[in-house]
């Protein structure tokens, strides 16, 4: 595996030419110049590369393990969490009477990639923990939020999220872990988990478990349900840690990949818990950390498959196999090397712009969720919103599609574990069944996001990619080749959506048997809007002296990549969704 | 993971109903009725289910090991394979002199389907053993026939292929392992060949490995190989084992996948070796064996895809989530099972579609094979030798595809091992990269079988599907719908072939750029075709009585299935086709 080296100049690109985040008039933004952005990410570069990237094979082949009820996780990983704590990096968006820098989302989010890239597997810790941080901080009482927010934003303790049950995963209505009040105010939780990222290990000296669970008086379904702090040790009033509390892992789940993360089965057998917001509001506490979290999926989605773009472009470019069909390019060498091969560069070019692509997105979504944070948009709100699922699933499903793909570029040295590219790929996949597995994702996109206040977000969408294809066309700037083929695929999209529309009474089957469909139709049009942004935003940063003429040259490039090979696929959706649900539908479900 | 039952029945609806094997004419042929096929069929999927299938984990756990220079399987392969000799099932096609049963190799094909299904690692012993066998019977001399086939085809002894070195994989032309030719006709061999499967092992007493090497005289690149014999073992002129032979395993690689399968870095030093066929013609031998070899890659592709497929299935109709959007389908229960749900239901019909069409289409090349061994037919020859790559890349990428759609309807319980729906991902994962990774099989596709005769091959194959299209609509059997898709998709791939010609001279990298669009478009293409003719079989078998309305019906929905929610990809492809080698190669090398 080669060296894993941050995309910095990337980020920057997007940050800052393409984004123009110091001039967004946010609240705490105004700080945020090439200088300062550079200097964060330059660092957190640096510890990708040479604090987290070699801990990523260790972590994949010593996995984690239980032993006397106490789970190890591989060597090296609690040094690393140390040195990441020390640093601050786990509260880069926290606030600043938690300990935190008080950064907008957006800075937090490019900080996470490198980290992502190089250790997808060790940085969940700090991810966990991070949603812990969220949800406490948006829902918990003022004695909670001082209690805990200090010690999460540090990493001091971790957190976890329990949502999942041996017989309930999407369908949370059928969960049955019980929560039993006590006189003292406390509830006792009593029930098993399983699925539980970062349940356990030795990274931390308490570990602040989130368990959704129902509570007497709520009635069936979701409704009854409510969000508990459950402590993995008991914690004294001034703080300090008191006796373990009824909850441990059960076991550690032998997985496909993310082998460097505790994945447990958890017992709570009488575990003291305490409410998190309100009783029966389990759901709504839940739904207020999920854009994040998915946002952050999403991010694993193509930050792996970066990693793996940058070890296949190197064997690429190393390797000598073959000549070049126009005449050998290495002519004193035995052979050429791979990049030469019309069919290597296809995939190298495939993976390029969707990763830039999928970077640039996503950072715009997280500038989306700190406009909603920070000011009164309903727009951006509803916006982010609807992208959410998009994010989560075009992404991670296109991601583990590129990481594939890089393995393929190394040909039988892809499959030998010792390469990296397996591990990269065994990563990659879970992104596509956690947080939400994919087709959840479409689900929400289509029966939920789409129709939502009238179709308004979803208009919304629409009308800034007409408004952006109308003022490129205007300025000139960028040719009708690049161009039209957004156009198509908004046309598709909304000829999509109008036969959802159309069939929504008669046939709701229909939606959903399109609703994957849907997903990717938007995720390619969302992804062209974004690289057509980016290729003005490369030309107007090179007039001003701010990138050179290679960078501005390679994104017209990888834009049109993307618009002409990849956005052209929503017609192919489109054409899937038109014939409904006959031929999905067709054999009863004992036929098979 | 839920018990592995072989799709006889489909297996036997694709012999008889579709191809009518027992009706061709071809010699040999006239026996093969549907009592014959069922007896061989119904045994060999006991073997899978009950004796393969549960070694499959075992091999996945333990893989194999190299202590002392010996490789040890796992636990239960060698019984296992002393079952399997015994039973004569290594040699369903292999002469009768030899021992063989002297069937067709559309036989041998159906039979090992469900071996590979069930135990895709254990099975590989064998199969590289048949194509040892195939190569000598085709090379060798009466005394290296007599010697080696009947211990081939019986796997008293098992073969090895033995191409790649550390620095040339596709490019063969590069290799250094070197023949020196000995005064008593033997040569030695020395060199270092990696990722040889069932290198080394403990199930049988002598390993033959056919070598790649540069005898002296030949030239540089490839025109200067030969092919050489070199048992593990000498052999005595009787037949017995006399002493071990300079070459030994050096190290088995640890894999993504088939862990059951010793994948060795195997050193010559000096070892001593046989001519197999004319000296500076190995490639000649190379090429003989490589329709047959990639014809069983394919079949893996789909045959691990129709294991998970089964596994997708059984989890989906027994696992209660969420509620039918038209209501409840399993009311006295807590939740309807997965099954209901449209986008569940998608995904288990294009597995359905894919994999029943994917069997069709590799018992018809199958057949195709037969015909070119049994007959003097040099179309067959010259149709099998164009479907070959498209047979091997389409259905691996496919079938991983389909596999990787398998392990998502599990969910999280798809990606934990013990489930099993990870290890089908990982060895699936091979198929696409071994036996010509499969940008080579689109380059073997469009660089040389396209053009090879002035296109008559390509020709034949469009007149094949026209005529068929024509006789459907004759026939009025099949409507439009499910028709025209079929229609469309040829004239995609005529367009594309044409755009292809037309830039032949002018702008070669065009071709190869969309060299794997043009492989996928013949594969959706392929497969559509057969598709019409499983769905015109059905309807006739069930006017003869020959099966039920179900399976009738359930064939021409696949057929529909497959034909408007997948062929219709061409049009993506062509579009891409189209745009050329333009932004692909739109950046240099060193600008990425």
């Amino acid at each position: 595996m080669p060296a894993f080296a941050a995309p910095t100049r990337d980020q920057l690109f997007v940050l800052h030419s393409l984004l123009r985040i110091e001039g967004t008039g946010l609240p705490g933004f105004d700080d945020l110049d090439r200088d300062f952005t550079s200097a964060i990410l330059d660092e957190a570069g640096r510890l990708a590369s040479d604090l987290l990237a070699p801990l990523n094979a260790v972590g994949d082949r010593e996995g984690c393990t239980l032993k006397n009820g106490t789970v190890t996780t591989p060597t090296g990983f609690r040094a690393a969490f140390d040195e990441m704590r020390a640093g601050g990096w786990t509260a880069i968006d926290c606030a600043p009477e938690h300990g935190g820098q008080g950064l907008p989302h957006v800075i937090h989010t490019a900080v996470q990639e490198p980290f992502v890239s190089a250790n997808m597997a060790f940085n969940m810790y700090q991810g966990l923990t991070h949603g812990a941080y969220s949800a406490i901080r948006a829902h918990g009482s003022d004695d909670q939020k001082a209690l805990y927010l200090p010690r999460l934003a540090s990493c001091e303790w971790t957190g976890t999220m329990n949502l999942t049950e041996p017989h309930c995963g999407t369908d949370l209505g059928l969960m049955r872990t019980r929560a039993e009040p006590q006189p003292d105010g406390s509830w006792r939780i009593t029930g098993q988990k399983i699925f539980i990222s970062a349940g356990d290990h030795d990274l931390a000296d308490n570990i602040i478990h989130l368990v959704l669970a129902r509570a007497p008086g709520g009635g069936e379904g979701t409704k009854g349900l409510s969000l508990f702090i459950v402590p993995k040790v008991l914690v004294n009033p001034d703080g300090s840690l008191g006796a373990r509390n009824a909850v441990a892992a059960g076991k550690v789940e032998h997985k496909m990949g993310i082998h460097g993360n505790a994945t447990c089965v958890m017992d709570y057998d009488g575990a003291t818990g305490f409410l998190l917001g309100g009783l029966h509001k389990g759901m709504n506490a839940m739904f207020t950390m999920m854009n994040e979290a998915r946002l952050g999926v999403g991010l694993q989605g193509y930050a792996v498959a970066e990693a793996a773009w940058q070890a296949a472009l190197a064997h690429a470019r190393d390797r000598l196999q073959g000549r070049a069909v126009g005449g050998a390019r290495n002519p004193d060498g035995p052979a050429d090397p791979l990049i030469v091969h019309p069919d290597i560069r296809r995939m190298l070019m495939d993976q390029k712009s969707f990763v830039e692509g999928a970077r640039a997105l996503t950072y715009w979504g997280a500038l989306l969720l700190d406009r909603t944070a920070r000011t009164d948009d309903p727009q951006a709100e509803a916006l982010i919103s609807l992208l959410t699922p998009v994010i989560k699933g075009f992404l991670t499903d296109k991601g583990f599609e590129m990481t594939v793909a890089a393995q393929q570029i190394l040909g039988g040295h892809g499959y030998i574990e010792d390469n990296g590219l397996s591990q990269l790929v065994r990563d990659a996949r879970i992104a596509m069944i956690y947080e939400g597995a994919n087709g959840i994702q479409a689900l929400d996109l289509v029966g939920r996001k789409l129709a939502q206040d009238g179709g308004q977000a979803f208009m919304g969408f629409i009308a800034l990619v007409r408004g952006l294809i109308a003022s490129a066309r205007e300025g000139a700037r960028l040719d009708a080749g690049l161009l039209d083929p957004l156009g198509r695929g908004l046309d598709d999209l909304q000829a999509a959506a109008m036969t959802f529309m159309e069939n929504a009474a008669s046939n709701p089957d229909a939606a959903l048997a399109g609703s994957s469909d849907f997903l990717h139709m938007m995720g390619e049009v969302a992804l062209g809007y974004i690289w057509v942004r980016a290729a003005l935003a490369a030309i107007e940063a090179e007039e001003a002296g701010g990138i050179d003429a290679a960078l501005r040259e390679a994104k017209v490039a990888c834009a049109r990549h993307w618009l002409t090979r990849h956005v052209p696929a929503t017609a192919l959706h489109l054409a899937r969704i038109r014939n409904g649900a006959a031929s999905v539908l067709a054999l009863d479900p004992d036929r098979f």
